[in-house]
């Protein structure tokens, strides 16, 4: 039985109940019934960026997660919308992250397989995930091209706990998951 | 005489030898040619935006800027290009900004007159420049349609201080901010 | 009592029973109650656009169009979403008129008060929205930064007959034109 | 010796001096030497998109080129930029396109290999590359991140027949090509 595809997922919000950060929850617990493991990333010690503290060497947080992303099958962004763009704590973790070059002058998304999925008012995120697609051209992301959105407005998509209790949001965040699976191993 | 216009600018880069803040201290040292008294903000203690720290209360820097901008007949953006979107530190520096809303539920940026300028590579910041004015649809910015932006890759425009000592960079400047001043006052 | 504003409106789809058209029928029906004036434009004749066929002289009917721009107090767009962009014949018609520059080497567009609705699925054409902001910058629209989308999918929007039979949406598009007509008044 | 991968090439001008037409014919005479066979598309016949004019069948041009995308390797694009997006011309050549389903319901392009260049002014069309990848997240296009565009007003790049005459361009054409077989056949 082949070992499952790795998944760095990376979240956009620091808010501990973030809608965000619950879609990556619910890939890790469905992770396994789709050959994937997804490991949520903590970004929350990234300084805001500056080439001056980057002068001195990158915070360890940051070199400890460019180097999970490296061994990684594939990158998962949870990304809200905040003002029509990605929001600041996840454009800060990419912005810190592409800075750490390996030996060959290599950042760590290039090549990779990314897949996005957001929560966020009624256009779901989409401009944020337009402006994210973006910098994967410049980032080399791999892409897919599969979109996943939600209108955290609408009803009873989570519970309090945040928990994906809407059964159609389910369905559709597996097949995405599922989508991205395919992407990764064609 | 007419008391000059006072335009609140904010630097994307909170690198020390920043040639965006460059930018805008030239606009600083030109302003009263121009009828404008340019104020560089600083944003350097701003954390990464998190609604758990704003449920808290706003940062009282962020508080101070938001009244600072609501004051100012218009903000200047300098915006660096990170990964073909708008540097992390201008992203964050604007979302929070955008929390701090008044008695009657406005933020400080709704129906202020915004330029932007940009200091990067070989497209002048223009990628980060078209994310920042969909950010200012949502925010309402009364845009300036006018662009500036320098490649810093090209040879002479800034000396080691960070002084513009390119004449034609130095003119097109002064013609962005001469713009500028003519679409705040119209 | 004053004469209505003139309104010069655009759809970009060229279906006779197309619901874009149909958003800018309403506003003329509407119109006289904002005091506004909305005659929509015909470009329907106008052949893909050619420099080989601008060499001989601009098509009469973009020649008209633009003069009718010219003498507007503003621009309403109707923007299908194509494959998440503008869709090609409002490109078209866009890229027709502003070559029909006059004796001061200025196009139409420049400096006009232009409003935005749009008619497509799910994500109501924002991302068209964007992409033809993104035009205005260059054209230098005075752009509303109202928006207003439907997503035709939806019930009960429009009747057999294109006309809008949905209540919130009559509202919302009344609000829309009253917003763009206080916008060119101030 | 492996046949050569098969390219169709489809120019965004419909000008016969065009520039983009150009390093498309380029392209073709240096194909061979990269294992690739490159063939300009004629669009020249399109009508502007009406889906009135395809309710009556999609014209006979539209369904030949789709047909010869579909048993392509890959579409190279040359896209002029109209006003900071998509020439019209290109957009409504994709638009046709696009409405050529399968049996299956599929679309030419989805799931096939793009490839994108470029000329125009100073940004060197990167404005209206950005659109056009937009448009293929929702064609599924499997986008070459690599990035070629030209800045005609600079000097020597093309001759009065529009050959490219300048090596350093010709020498990046060629790279870009070569990365862009090289990916295909990943």
């Amino acid at each position: 039985m082949a070992a499952p595809l790795r998944f760095v997922a990376i979240s956009g919000s620091l808010r501990a109940a973030s809608t965000n950060t619950a879609l990556l929850r619910h890939l890790t617990s469905i992770g396994a019934e789709h050959g994937a493991q997804v490991e949520i990333a903590d970004i929350s010690g990234f300084p805001v960026f500056s080439q001056d503290i980057e002068a001195d060497g990158l915070p360890a947080d940051v070199t400890a997660l460019a180097e999970s992303i490296r061994g990684a099958d594939g990158v998962i962004f949870a990304t809200p919308e905040y003002n029509y763009s990605i929001a600041a704590p996840l454009k800060n973790a990419i912005d810190w992250i592409s800075r750490a070059r390996n030996d060959d002058g290599v950042q760590p998304f290039s090549g990779k397989p990314v897949a996005i999925v957001g929560s966020g008012g009624g256009m779901r995120t989409m401009r944020a995930q337009n402006h994210l697609r973006q910098v994967g051209v410049f980032l080399n992301f791999k892409a897919f091209n599969g979109e996943f959105g939600v209108n955290y407005f609408a009803e009873k998509i989570f519970d309090d706990e945040g928990n994906i209790v809407d059964e159609a949001t389910q369905k559709r965040l597996a097949e995405h998951l599922a989508g991205f699976v395919d992407f990764v191993k064609a």
